[in-house]
């Protein structure tokens, strides 16, 4: 179950969630008419509404004069019943019980772990994500890069995609793609090598396992990271959904990385979204006589994406110069206050000076191993622990040592 | 023999080949030094007094005071010594003799074949320019590129380097290179398959064959395009005159392209010239796992050069925009009052609507058939003439067929 919303009770926090969960099985991900609803009226009156064919009259106004400008018609009577044609034959409760059952949850905006930087999506930010997955959501995506490219990888592409990733999540980047074969896969493949939780986006329900040749992929990155979905339990993906998911890597990440990309491909998409987001964009040349490395070219050429060539390079774009030196120096980048409470139990788990391994501080700790790995992929994200040869300690600021109990202001 | 000066005589202009011939013995190719006394003093009078010891005491005094600045020291009888005693050992008239008797010849600032581009060389340009082969210089790099690159080179980049430069020279762009082996061999070797002239700018005398294994490809060039050297006839290549020879192939062209570079290239160097001379810059890509492409991407990251992968591309570059949509409708880019008297005969001799072959050509204009080819490379990268499966014709313009008469107004 979601944590609280903070300000709220328990109990308006689940009519939030039930409410959202309604509305995503109502509306295709990414409806901004239904993200204009949600944000005039809040998501549990926009579904009371809904459910009473009853739209604010000021809001079908705005409506029909903003289809007047954009030359289409709106049908307000028509909408409400395409919506709630969709809400007959699906049953939130349903959805958070068995997304619940089966490992998920839900997040929505006011979570703690929902990650604020999808507030540039505007109206058309997701109503809610579905994660599976040890990770936490925020965390994870605080400090990470999309690395996202072609299905039909060439073996160079795959290759730099896995070692990139790799050095990216050794570093303490998180790699952020969207879980189909070729670069994407490879992207996952390569985080998982490293110590940084990897997240992937896709464009079914976060419980389907799309391509099926990605099942054990999507097991381990549900290990150590996590599987998000705007779209409910079950739903099956679509080429629109593919594209409104690209959205939301270029909005979860700092930046993205195009690795190979024809001149048409969907890569190419979400690097518009990065650029669109004001996100930093990176593209990896290759051979031109591939033309797979075309579009990536193409960015560079048209200055749309710097030229990268290793993981530092992209760190150098993504980084913020002062976060960056603070985290070199062990600064941790996230206040104490705002960890979890496991990930608190993990970090006073950590030593300070000889590494410990996983098992070592779970048991330490009192949690279990998965959240151990996912607390320290965190914590690592955020500047608090790296990673030694016998494990994990605590990252030492230049000139003092950093002390888990100092900064533990709140 | 050079073509007469404007505004000299024939014995004026003999005097100045001879003592640039002289001066080009005595100093190594580059030196400002001598770069300033000719300047101030003009050739034949900075020879004289050299001759005599006597340079012009304010010359010395600026020379003290600048060496001062640099904090170097300046001994102008050491140098004078340094010069004269070159000088023993040479015979500007025996060069002379000898450079026209094995086909080549030495131009000089003023000549008509003189590229005037190499005045943005200011006192670094140099004195002269031995040339061996049959196109004209100046036609030759008007619309011209340099392309440069690693010796050791990879499959893929030679591969590249010859596309591009094959593509260059189709489309009436001159390919200015280096002589040596890997990149700089494949961008000729591309050049000769087209119909434009290809440079070669050696840092060894225009008749020493370095390396020798281009002895086959040198004597390509020579036939249809130019060997060129500052260096007097003999002379052998060194380190220095590789890294002074690089500024002619960037100055001589309208822009240089980097096909493979590592990071400590001397086709970086180049590469530095160009952007200095204020010419343009163009990188090629490759696989970031390439160690050959590493300076490219650093060029390309830098915001220094543009990235390219087409000929297209770089001729979007160098191409000058109402110049190209000249070209491409069949109007010519210099005037034909400025053509040699063998060139209009050869441009006389060119077909209006079906092809002609070169040795019709040159019958027809009554010419030898080396001079019809390089007649017919100059003219085509001036936009007179084209190629056509059955051999050249003249350029079309848009609306009226062009007729050489019509614009011979000079």
């Amino acid at each position: 179950m979601p944590s609280a919303a903070p300000g709220g009770g328990k109990s308006s926090h689940r009519r939030e969630a039930v409410a959202r969960a309604a509305l995503m099985r109502m509306c295709e991900a990414g409806d901004q008419v239904m993200g204009r609803l949600v944000e005039a009226q809040g998501a549990v009156d926009a579904f009371d509404r809904i459910r009473l064919h009853e739209l604010p009259s000021e809001f079908v106004d705005e409506e029909m004069a903003r289809a007047r400008k954009q030359r289409r018609t709106f049908d307000a009577a028509k909408l409400i019943s395409a919506w709630t044609n969709r809400l007959d034959s699906a049953d939130p409760l349903t959805d958070l019980r068995i997304g619940e059952e089966q490992g998920g949850r839900l997040v929505v905006p006011g979570d703690v772990e929902w990650p604020t930087q999808l507030d540039d999506l505007e109206t058309g930010q997701p109503l809610g994500l579905w994660l599976h997955g040890s990770a936490d959501l925020r965390f994870s995506c605080l400090r990470s890069v999309g690395v996202v490219g072609a299905r039909a990888a060439t073996p160079y592409g795959t290759h730099v995609a896995t070692e990139i990733a790799a050095g990216l999540s050794s570093a303490g980047w998180g790699v952020v793609s969207g879980g189909a074969y070729g670069i994407d896969g490879a992207a996952h493949r390569g985080a998982l090598a490293g110590a940084t939780p990897t997240v992937a986006v896709l464009a079914c329900g976060a419980d389907v396992c799309y391509p099926s040749g990605h099942q054990d992929l999507f097991a381990a990155i549900r290990k150590s990271g996590l599987i998000v979905s705007e779209c409910p339990p079950g739903v099956r993906p679509t080429r629109a959904r593919f594209l409104v998911r690209n959205r939301l890597i270029a909005a979860l990440s700092r930046g993205t990385l195009v690795v190979e990309a024809a001149l048409r491909s969907g890569a190419l998409n979400t690097a518009a979204h990065a650029l669109a987001l004001k996100r930093h964009l990176g593209a990896v040349p290759g051979p031109i006589t591939s033309l797979n490395s075309a579009g990536c070219h193409r960015l560079i050429r048209d200055a749309k994406a710097t030229c990268v060539t290793s993981c530092e390079e992209m760190i150098d774009l993504v980084g913020v110069l002062g976060e960056e030196a603070a985290v070199e120096q062990g600064g941790p980048v996230v206040p104490h206050d705002v960890l979890s409470p496991n990930t608190r139990l993990v970090l006073d788990a950590v030593p300070a000076r000889r590494g410990a391994g996983p098992a070592t501080i779970a048991t330490t700790a009192g949690v279990d191993l998965p959240t151990a790995l996912s607390s320290l992929g965190s914590l690592a994200a955020a500047g608090y622990v790296e990673r030694v040869p016998q494990g994990w300690r605590l990252r030492h600021t230049r000139n003092t040592r950093h002390s888990p109990s100092s900064s533990a202001s709140g």
